[in-house]
């Protein structure tokens, strides 16, 4: 069997998930280029080529180039990973089961309806920081993000807590971003309902942002989970609230937006919702407060966009793709899930990297050498391991996880 | 020269004027089987048939039959008619310059949009009462409907009289049904504005209701025009409020609703505006609103209504139509418009019926033989007089008012 770090991960991840922090702090998260080195040589052969300056995107060269002026990226990232563990926070990257797979959606995301945001930093996230028990992924299986504004009116507030509670209640988990407004009265609601209820931060899990929060996010904490693209200490920079908003967008099976001031943060989050296809909902107010105006702007822009105007019509949107349509990724069904105990120990004790020849193999299983080939064999069949020369090896996952639609 | 009534209008439309209104009295406005008969034999052949009883509609025979046992069409009609002048109103009928050919886009409504309301009657109106100065056709030329809950909020008036000040401000007639709520607020604005409105009733001109309103319709009288399909002293019967919407709908160029309970009256002039492809536009309010929840209804239902929340929505949907696409009926601009005055006297003087001898339509009109021949040629080339063996006749007009578009 493989050892675990203190939080039950499996230590054989850890030098994933130490170069996936020195990508993140090389180069901001959502970067393109980054996520596709990632792609094509993994996180650890990626980090190696960004660190020899073998990226065509000069801009990353540049950021990479002036991160290494102030620190040894892989000191960096070990020193994050202990800080991350005395938080009792930890790392998720896409290598773990509790991956939310379908943050992959966006690669579907197109110029159209995202507009000027698809020039941001939109990629995938490369791992996500977590403070909260509950597995990250199936924490996000049923999930729907309520935002709006910070500046949020009375009624905005009244509209967004009543949401929250009544998606709660109704089992599902409610995302938003933990901001003052109507961020919080959606967390709040479904706080109060005894829901989950996951903040998503453009900052570290550490300090959360706003401090004016602290309490809802020590309450968000018990039960539920902080969540950040961005390491412990960083700063809640202006730019990074755009990028999480994607991740806001791709983690849920659909947004609502409350209240908006026009062209506002919290309309790029409907319009990334739009822009990969996933139920964009929008609750009108009166056109007489400015804090409705970007949310009737969208209505008249996206015709996808849809007027909600409680909690019946968002049930409606989220329970259609649930029971008909289902176009989401969810979280991947693995194969892994469908083997005896006695397969899985086996797979267990094969190596992230390289190769372990059967003798070993049968040994750290604790099986004998028969009985190590025939699951060998079946896992072969289900192409999770491949035979070598010199034994077997894990297969290389394929570039999409396979979800289940 | 022919005469004139007291009105100004001409006397020679004066058994059609009695035949429309005995029509009217005989089934109520909007009935198709009575508009096609019109359509085939004229309102005065038309009258014929319904008292014959040679009418296919079993519905509207059975209605005349019981009017026809509460008096004498006829004598009903005259008394009504002078009814009419005592009260400072006329009579305004298709034959008229002043009729609002738009109105017969009502022609077009489908089924589609209109739901249920088509089973309505929805036929173009038979006849038009008017008290107020203004030439009808023309104050509807470039009119806008703003029309929404009676029960209005405070939120609601606001929006409808500053909608009803700014689209007078800028030259558009408001148009609405006069009621409480939205509709009074609407009027107001556009008085306010200096501007003109037009009331558009679902009772007699000589009592408009509700009788709350009575110091706003009187304002209204003296700069715009009060309207209704049915006779001095009809009662404002309720069925008669849906179909008094139609002609709302139809004698604009869009219609603006503001609030409006779950499938209210108001909500059902949109419907028929959409239903003839008139711009169909919706302000939102707040979810919290009861006064609201049909237009969000609208909204979701129909993706065709659009969303406006101020002037400059509204005007981008009108102006649309003014400027470019011009899909709607204006007023008709009848070729008798471009004559000189000999020949529109000539024209004048042929009888709406039967022919006329050249020797007779001079000293009617007038002139010598040669000048009145010289201009029969003229109307003949136009279409307006036929040549019989015994003389003239009026050209049976075509089954649609000619139309600029």
């Amino acid at each position: 069997m493989t050892s675990t770090n203190d939080l039950g991960q499996s230590d054989a991840l850890a030098p994933v998930r130490l170069a996936r922090i020195a990508l993140t702090w090389l180069a901001e998260p959502g970067t393109w280029s980054v996520h596709r080195l990632v792609d094509a040589y993994g996180p650890i052969g990626a980090l190696e080529r960004l660190l020899a300056g073998d990226v065509p995107d000069r801009r990353v060269r540049t950021a990479v180039a002036a991160r290494r002026a102030a620190g040894d990226p892989r000191e960096v990232a070990a020193a994050a990973l202990a800080h991350t563990e005395r938080l009792g926070a930890r790392l998720v990257v896409p290598e773990d089961d509790e991956w939310p797979a379908q943050v992959r959606d966006l690669e579907l995301m197109t110029r159209e309806g995202a507009g000027r945001v698809v020039d941001q930093e939109t990629a995938p996230p490369l791992a996500i920081w977590v403070r909260g028990n509950h597995p990250l992924a199936e924490a996000l299986n049923r999930a729907v993000a309520v935002v709006g504004a910070r500046a949020a009116t009375p009624y905005g507030d009244h509209v967004a807590s009543g949401l929250g509670y009544g998606l709660a209640e109704r089992d599902w988990t409610v995302v938003s971003g933990g901001a003052h407004g109507i961020d919080a009265a959606a967390h709040r609601g479904a706080l109060n309902a005894g829901g989950l209820t996951v903040a998503v931060l453009a900052c570290g899990v550490d300090r959360p942002y706003p401090a004016g929060n602290s309490s809802l996010f020590d309450r968000i904490v018990e039960t539920g989970l902080l969540i950040s693209e961005w390491m412990p200490g960083a700063e809640p920079l202006r730019h990074r609230f755009l990028v999480r908003n994607r991740l806001i967008a791709a983690a849920t099976i659909g947004t609502v937006l409350v209240e908006a001031a026009a062209r506002s943060g919290a309309t790029q989050t409907l319009r990334r919702a739009l822009a990969i296809n996933r139920p964009a909902m929008v609750v009108p107010g009166p056109v007489t407060s400015a804090m409705s105006v970007g949310a009737h702007e969208l209505l008249r822009e996206h015709p996808a966009a849809r007027l909600v105007t409680g909690l019946p019509h968002v049930l409606e949107e989220v329970g259609r793709i649930g029971a008909d349509l289902a176009p989401l990724a969810r979280a991947p069904r693995q194969p892994r899930d469908l083997l005896d105990d006695e397969s899985a120990v086996v797979l267990e004790a094969l190596p992230r990297r390289g190769v372990l020849d059967v003798d070993a193999l049968a040994a750290r299983a604790g099986l004998d050498l028969r009985n190590t080939l025939r699951k060998l064999a079946l896992l072969e069949d289900l192409e999770l391991v491949v035979r070598r020369d010199d034994g077997y090896a894990l297969a290389v996952p394929s570039a999409r996880p396979t979800t289940v639609r």
